[in-house]
């Protein structure tokens, strides 16, 4: 963890403290921790920004509060501002997942800062100059302009994905093996012929549908298990009731 | 962009305003206009929610009000239901970039639903089986729970970069190439000779630490075009001052 905790979010001249409120949550989801807001005004309500933080409280009431960009970012090697705009300056920008790899390997030995500048018009040029990269999240054409939390999240996000902290939930069960279910396709053929589902010449033919339904998506052994228990039962059943009038002849295709 | 069309946001239950309006903003950001609100209250601020949607007070003026989930989605084929709790029926969720091809194939011909519970609870049991599939969004475990628009933009953005529908920012210069880069050396070797940077003796030695200042990041042609102009009118300015007193003697490493 202590790779991401070498990434400092900075938040320069923020405006609404439910936004900065919304930071502290999103970059506590993503296992970020160093806020600096730079240049805010005691006109920033931190009380809505408590309230937004939810559970992110500490991270709020830890951050470093500096007069300038400058300052928040004095002890940072690489300074990376986002902008939504392009233009002089602005078109080596790169996408967040182009930049999480860069932004972890230089985490490894040193501070790393992501700025993002006030809700209504984003970073000057002369604070665009303090940063070495330029990020540019992607978004729709017509309308471009993320919330300051959400632009947050989203880069806080790819560097945490990238960084391999998460490991995501394991299938229990494993995929069930092809021996294993040719077990329980052969039990479902002899269920599916015990109750006059189809006739034996018919067999073979609406063994590929049945197949084909159960094979769509891949079947794990705890499925195989399940489905072999309804063939087994059903069977039962077909074997202690009297045998049925007539055969359904349902036609694939 | 019919593709992105075709996918719905369903919010069942929102209890704040303010969030459904950040719902709509983050839609429009990523390319998704259909809004489904399931199950919402008198209660729920819709004055709070437009100020929240900023520019995209149209997905909400047409979000469509369902009674419940199941009327929600009856249209829809594949139905993505967002879970940040794992248990029983929910250890087979995957990662919302696991799934955004899955959900890009299928909105081809059908509407896709992804579906977000309430802000206090998320999805009960009986919603989630609605749902033909989990979505969970990788968060670190000290702080699973994201607001409810931070979830629908993350799982939107990676459907929307999954699309293919944004064009990163070109390069409007391409990268240098061996033989200009190689020009732009041998300018600078003299320059640096002119201006009694180092004695010829060192100038290998000395052009390795260049090459190398230079080569770390990659130069486009226009970078290029930048050097050689400085080394040019360096090297008129040395030809045309009297020769320097001493040379430096920087030495590297």
């Amino acid at each position: 963890m202590s790779l991401l905790e070498n990434i400092r979010i900075v938040l320069v001249r923020p405006i609404y403290g439910g936004n900065v409120g919304a930071v502290c949550r999103a970059m506590a989801n993503m296992g970020l921790v160093d806020l600096a807001l730079a240049g805010a005004t005691a006109d920033l309500d931190l009380q809505e920004a408590r309230k937004m933080a939810c559970g992110a409280g500490a991270i709020l009431a830890r951050r470093h509060d500096a007069p300038s960009l400058a300052e928040a970012i004095s002890d940072c090697s690489m300074v990376l501002g986002a902008t939504a705009r392009l233009g002089l300056y602005r078109q080596h920008a790169r996408a967040p997942r182009a930049w999480a790899a860069r932004i972890l390997a230089a985490a490894h030995h040193d501070k790393v800062a992501l700025v993002f500048g006030p809700e209504d018009n984003g970073l000057s040029n002369a604070e665009l100059e303090l940063c070495t990269n330029l990020i540019q999240i992607p978004s729709a054409n017509s309308y471009r302009s993320l919330n300051l939390s959400q632009a947050v999240i989203i880069c806080a996000y790819e560097i945490f994905i990238a960084s391999g902290v998460f490991e995501p939930a394991r299938e229990k069960s494993v995929a069930a093996s092809a021996a294993t279910k040719e077990r329980m396709f052969a039990m479902w053929e002899q269920a599916l012929l015990a109750i006059g589902f189809m006739s034996a010449d018919k067999a073979q033919h609406m063994m590929l549908g049945v197949r084909r339904i159960f094979s769509r998506e891949g079947l794990t052994e705890d499925d195989v298990r399940i489905l072999m228990g309804i063939a087994r039962q059903t069977l039962w059943c077909a074997r202690h009731s009297p045998p049925p009038d007539r055969l359904a002849e349902p036609r694939p295709d």
